[in-house]
Parts: C-alpha cells; sequence; structure tokens
C-alpha cells in the first residue's frame, strides 16, 4: 500500500526545524509494507491544505497528516479537513474533560476558549485519543481512503502513530509485500560499482530493484523487492545481494543496514582488539564519529587530539628530531603518532593523522589538503598520504573516511594472516 | 518570493535519512526574502518529477530540486528535465573535463561511460559548475521561473547553493533591499527570551521582522529589514538589535552571524590564552567542533579522549584514589581532569567531560545523561553536574553546548577581573 505524509506548519518551511517526523513515520510504515510515496511540507493556509489532500488522495491510499493542531489562531487546519470533508467540528466531551484536567493539573483553574477548542473534532472522525497531549488525533475514512490527523510534536506524534494509527493500520495489510537487502561497500566508486556488476544488476528480476546510496568514500546499496510471496522476495533479494556481494568481495565491508563504524565497532569487539587515535588535522572528528556510537567503549581505548608539536612529542612520544627533519605533515610523524597512541592508550591498533586542512596553511612542498595517515597493527605499521581539496569541513570528512578505510584493510590483512 | 524545494530519491522517503537539506536551504533563502512555500519529497521516477515540477511551477517563481544526479540507472531526473523542459541533453566539454580530472587524480585511468554521462546537461540550461564533486548543478530560466536542479550530497549541494544559486538570486532582487542583523544568545530558552523582550519587538517598525532561531542550548535572532532605503534599513536593525542586546546582556554572546565556537575562538585568540579539552562522554566532539573552524589553531592546544580509567591517570595523571573514592563520573575527577588537560597541554583553560551518554550504563545513582563538566581557568576551576536524558547523540550535544557555556562564562568571569 502507498502512503503520503503532510506536515502543515512554516517551521519546517523556514528551517527552524529540521523534519525528522517523516523519516520516524516512513520507518514505522515499512514493517506493514506500506511505502511512502511523497512528503509534503506545507504552510498552514486552506488552500495549500486543500490542495495537498485532494493530491495525495489521488495518488495514496493512506494520508498521514501531522501539525496545525495547536491552540493557536494561526492553525486553520481542523475547520479546512471539516470543509473537505464535507462535516462539521463538534466538541467531544471525553476529550474536553482530558483537557480540562491536564489544565488544572498545571495549576490553572481558567481554562481559555481557545483551549476548549482542542476538544472540537471532525464529526465523522474517530477520535485517537491523546494521553501524552491536549490536541486530539483524528482518522477519517472516506471511498477506502484512511487518512489520519496528527499533532506535530514527535512524542505526540509518536504516541498516536504506535497506539492508534498502525494497529489500525496493520488490520489494513494488503497482500503486497516489501523486502529490503542491504551491503555496504567502501573504496569503490558509484559508478565503478555500476559496471562492476551491471550484469548481474541486469538479470534482476523485474520486481527487484537496485538502488545505490553513495555517502563519502562508501556506497550502500539496497535490494528491494516487492511482491506477493514474501519467501520469493526475501530469496531473490538475498541471492542477489550475495551474487554481488561475491563479485566485489574486498570492498563489502557489511550485508546489512549499518553504519561503517558500527561495522569496525563489532568486529573489534569480536575480534576483542583495541582501538585508540592520534589526531592531528582531523581534530577528534575520529574518535568523535566512533563514540557517537552505543557500545563503543567496548573497543575504543581514547584518542589524544595533538595539535602542536609539543603535545606531539609530550603525550605520543614522537621524536623531536622526526618532527625537525620530516615535519609535523609527513608519513614519518604520523608513524609516529599512530605507534605512540598504540603504547600510551595500550590499544592493539591506532590511527594517526597530520595535514592541512585548509583554507590556509598550504606551501608548495605540501598544499592545503595534504593528509598523512598511519594506522599502527598487531604487527605492521601502513602510512599512506592523500591530497584532497580547498574546503576544510569536506577535508576533515575525507580524511576520517579514509583513515577507517586505512584502518580496515589492515585489520582485514592481519585477521588473515592471524587465521592461517 | 516564493520558492519550493523538491527533493528526488528514496532514502528520505523510506526514513533512511533526515532531510535537513530542505531546512539549510530554507536559512539560507530567508535572508534574500524568498520564503518557502512547500517542500516535496517524491520518490525516483519520471511520473512523480514530472507532477512535482508542474505543481511546483504554478505556485512558485523559484523551484529548487536536490538528488537524482547520481551516474547510476536509478536516477532518472536528468533525462525527465529534458523533456519537461522540451530541452535535449548535451555533454559540457568543460564537466567532461573536470570530471575526468578527479578520476585521473583518484588513480583510475580509464572512465566508465555512466560517468561521462555526469558531463551531460541540458542543452537550455547554464551549468553549475561543481569544484566539490562529479555531478554539475543546472539552472533553468523559463517564463520568469528559476528552476535549480543540484545533487542531493548536502555537501555538494551547499557547495552550488552558497556559489552558484544564492549569487544568481540575489542579483534577482530589484529595488528591494535586504538587511541582517544578528545576536547570537545563550543560556536563555526561547519563551523566556521572547518575554524579556516582548515590548522591544512589539515597537519594532513594520518593515522588520524578529526571527527566533534556536539550537541547543542557544538561540540566534535575526532582525530582518526589507525596503527600499538600504541606509534605514540597517540603523532600524541595528538600533533593535542593539536595544534587544543591551536588555539580555548576560545572555548575548556575538552580534554577528557567527557560531559559539568562533566567539569563544575569537575571543581566546584575541585574549592569547590557549585552550585544550578532557573528553570522556563527549567522545572528542567539543575537540572536533572546535577545530572544524578555521583558525582554531591559534588558540586550541589539543585534547584527550580518554574513555578508560587507565588513559585518565596515565595521560591526564588522575588519581586512582579519586577514581576509586568518586567514580569516573563525578565533579572531583572531571576537576582532576581538566587541571591534567591544562598542566599536559601547557593552556590556561580547559574542559573536561565525564558521563553516562546511554542508552545503557545507568545505575541509580547515576543514571544515563548524568554528566560531570570541568572548566580549569587561569585562577579557578568550576565543576557542574547535569541531568539530560536517554539519547546518546542529543546526550553528547547538550554536553558539548553545556561545556562551552561554562568555559565562556568562566573566561568572562576571569576576564573582568584581570581588567580590574
Amino acid at each position: 500500500m502507498k502512503a503520503e505524509i503532510i506536515t502543515i506548519g512554516d517551521e519546517i518551511l523556514n528551517g527552524q526545524i529540521v523534519d525528522t517526523n517523516s523519516a520516524w513515520m516512513a520507518q514505522q510504515l515499512a514493517p506493514l509494507h506500506i511505502t511512502v510515496a511523497q512528503i509534503t511540507s506545507i504552510a498552514d493556509t486552506e488552500t495549500a491544505i486543500t490542495q495537498a489532500l485532494q493530491q495525495a488522495e489521488t495518488r495514496a491510499e493512506i494520508i498521514i497528516v501531522t501539525g496545525g493542531l495547536g491552540p493557536t489562531k494561526d492553525d486553520v487546519t481542523k475547520t479546512t479537513a471539516a470543509r473537505y470533508f464535507k462535516t462539521t467540528l463538534v466538541r467531544d466531551p471525553a476529550v474536553l474533560k482530558h483537557v480540562e484536567q491536564l489544565f488544572a493539573r498545571r495549576g490553572y483553574s481558567d481554562m481559555p476558549e481557545v483551549n476548549k477548542q482542542q476538544a472540537d473534532v471532525l464529526a465523522s472522525a474517530t477520535v485517537l485519543f491523546n494521553d501524552v497531549g491536549t490536541a486530539p488525533g483524528m482518522a477519517v475514512e472516506r471511498n477506502g481512503k484512511y487518512f489520519a490527523f496528527l499533532p506535530g510534536v514527535p512524542f505526540e506524534m509518536k504516541y498516536l502513530m504506535e497506539n492508534r494509527v498502525l494497529p489500525a493500520l496493520s488490520q489494513k495489510q494488503s497482500d503486497v509485500f516489501v523486502y529490503n537487502a542491504h551491503l555496504i561497500t567502501i573504496g569503490l566508486g558509484e559508478s565503478h560499482l555500476a559496471r562492476a556488476i551491471a550484469d548481474i544488476e541486469e538479470a534482476m528480476p523485474p520486481f527487484l530493484k537496485l538502488a545505490y546510496l553513495p555517502k563519502l568514500g562508501m556506497v550502500r546499496l539496497r535490494f528491494t523487492a516487492v511482491g506477493k510471496d514474501p519467501s520469493v522476495l526475501q530469496t531473490e533479494a538475498e541471492r542477489f545481494a550475495e551474487l554481488v556481494a561475491e563479485r566485489i568481495k574486498p570492498h563489502v565491508v557489511a550485508h546489512a543496514d549499518i553504519t561503517f563504524e558500527e561495522v569496525i565497532i563489532n568486529a573489534f569487539s569480536e575480534a576483542n582488539l583495541r582501538l585508540s587515535t592520534a589526531e592531528s588535522c582531523t581534530g577528534g572528528a575520529i574518535a568523535a564519529q566512533i563514540t557517537a556510537i552505543a557500545g563503543a567503549s567496548r573497543m575504543f581505548q581514547g584518542a589524544t587530539v595533538a595539535y602542536s608539536n609539543q603535545a606531539k612529542m609530550d603525550v605520543l612520544h614522537v621524536h623531536a628530531q622526526t618532527l625537525e627533519k620530516y615535519g609535523a605533515v609527513s608519513e614519518e610523524t604520523v608513524k609516529e603518532m599512530a605507534e605512540g597512541a598504540k603504547q600510551v592508550f595500550h590499544s592493539e591498533y591506532a590511527i594517526a593523522t597530520s595535514g592541512i586542512a585548509g583554507p590556509t596553511g598550504g606551501t608548495a612542498d605540501k598544499p592545503v589538503g595534504m593528509v598523512c595517515i598511519a594506522v599502527a597493527g598487531k604487527h605492521e605499521t601502513t602510512t599512506k598520504t592523500y591530497y584532497f581539496k580547498n574546503d576544510r569541513t569536506i577535508n576533515i570528512q575525507r580524511a576520517s573516511m579514509a583513515a577507517l578505510t586505512l584502518l580496515w584493510n589492515l585489520f582485514q590483512k592481519e585477521q588473515l594472516i592471524s587465521e592461517k
């Protein structure tokens, strides 16, 4: 079944808030085999709301509207919806009592008329009782289409979705199913990847679709199968994912929908190995990316951001002669930084970065965007020099991704050796 | 002028990514007096793209389309756009050369045909040259409407908006001028702020509008004046910004559109003071935020991410007894961490954090979301304990912001003392 989401309110349109509701709703709908075909964010006006409802109704069976149910006068959603469904607004006694109780609990004795209006609902709607807020949700069914109106406040919306909308929709289960298989790949550009697996993609049945989802230095592949027989969908999606994984084996880091950082955390935790970082130009970004993931403490020991030469010597035991002879941005220095971090943090692996992140600070020899990276492993230390461009933010992101890739490659190599 | 944003691709519709691009674009368009009337997220199909373009064109003067420009065959945007504008695709030699150079730099000699296709642009379009990626943007003007097609990768989109689209759009402003004044405030919630300055806002002339742009722990105030006399706009916007700044003085950290990190970097650099961090629960996020800004090296000395107790003792010289008696998450421990960092990195100021970021790891005494922060300054060390909630990502962000606020307050206090 197809759904559309309509969000009402200026906050999303003027960039004051990011619409995280829609992604969450899409994720909840997927297991019910309901795919979101369009998300539309509109202003709080009768024209915009009416047009959005009309157009969504022509394309989808399920229309979920969020926002525009607050008590202030700029919310026209309910009156517009009443006109749209050719019905009236009636005051719901149970909702009114609930709103009054919430007010009393907050210590207010008299409730303004605008708040009483929160208990007004479409006469033709099923009330989606909102235990966690004052604005009730509403569900309207018309000509086989299901409309839900929900508050825009994320936790109220989530409460009503989980307790009212999803249970109602799960009873509508159509006979169309969706199955997704995922591969996470690194070190191969989108187009090279596409060329390497063109024949496999060509051979896929029509109900199976492959999407390339690139992100700095990696590409996520999603195999989506849509059809009536769930077991066939799963078998075929996984079979083709497996074929692709075989073809580009060294580039596949996971056969699941997870991040590269999670892949690394899981692999290191399972192998009982620990990691630390010594960062100059990445300034702690690698450590921050890894520790953003719950469970990182199972394998992450710590990091040193050594911006100054003094810190490189004091904390990471880089030799003064190395800095003098080769400079801070050199493979020689990052090698000593990585080996120093390994020692200081008692870890089996360590990453080190040093470079000229920009936008200034470059020289003819060492231009902006030049980054040296080292990874010290159990048996050896690898180093590599990269030449990125002028944008500081992007250079830091690219250097972080390059460092994690280098780490992964050395880890894989050393695991193979230890297995032998 | 009215704009609409159309985002193309399944990732937003199936909830795999949150659409942060649109909010960013809306914020950039606002100062040009361009309001976003609708944001539409659609699938990568000819029907959806054509319909979205048609409908947007009836409502807005500016239509910005992002996504769907990758090299793989699941991207139908360009061919659909060619049909929509009744034009053809032509291979742009400058773009082709650029794409080939990017390939060569990555060490590939032969470029697949799909990548050559990235250089195909609408014959009727102005190419928006993409220095930071392979997919060029395109601008089409038809019947007084401006269409921009941009890649969906955030940093490429941002680059093209800042360097191609916004300059073009700002030239479309005929005799209407826009002036923006900004205040950056910390430590005061949006509604408290609004109440504190209600009378000033009330007194503003109709051509001046105040926007509250809240972000975790801070609120940016934007005074936008729109009219025909630039000098009047500037005078009035700045006068009211000054009135507000006077009213809420201790909360104002800057009278410009810069980030809090930039405020701190500038103030420390000017005062010739240096900063370091010792991070446990923030995992390097504070260091990464500071070093993301060019010029951070003028004042930032370094950081230690000390996840383990061993690292806290070895690198930051925290006493074993302190860890034993009070635990890693305690004001006593962060105090020693901050003072240790100050010493190790030879800085006048140091920040330390330790807490339970979550989602697990909490106890009855020390629940998930508990974070202890210390700031060591020239003369004293302040410590504070915070109780955030269950979300790891938000806890790290809140802890980082709280730490910078604590740093700023101590810095202000010690500067006042040294001025006396």
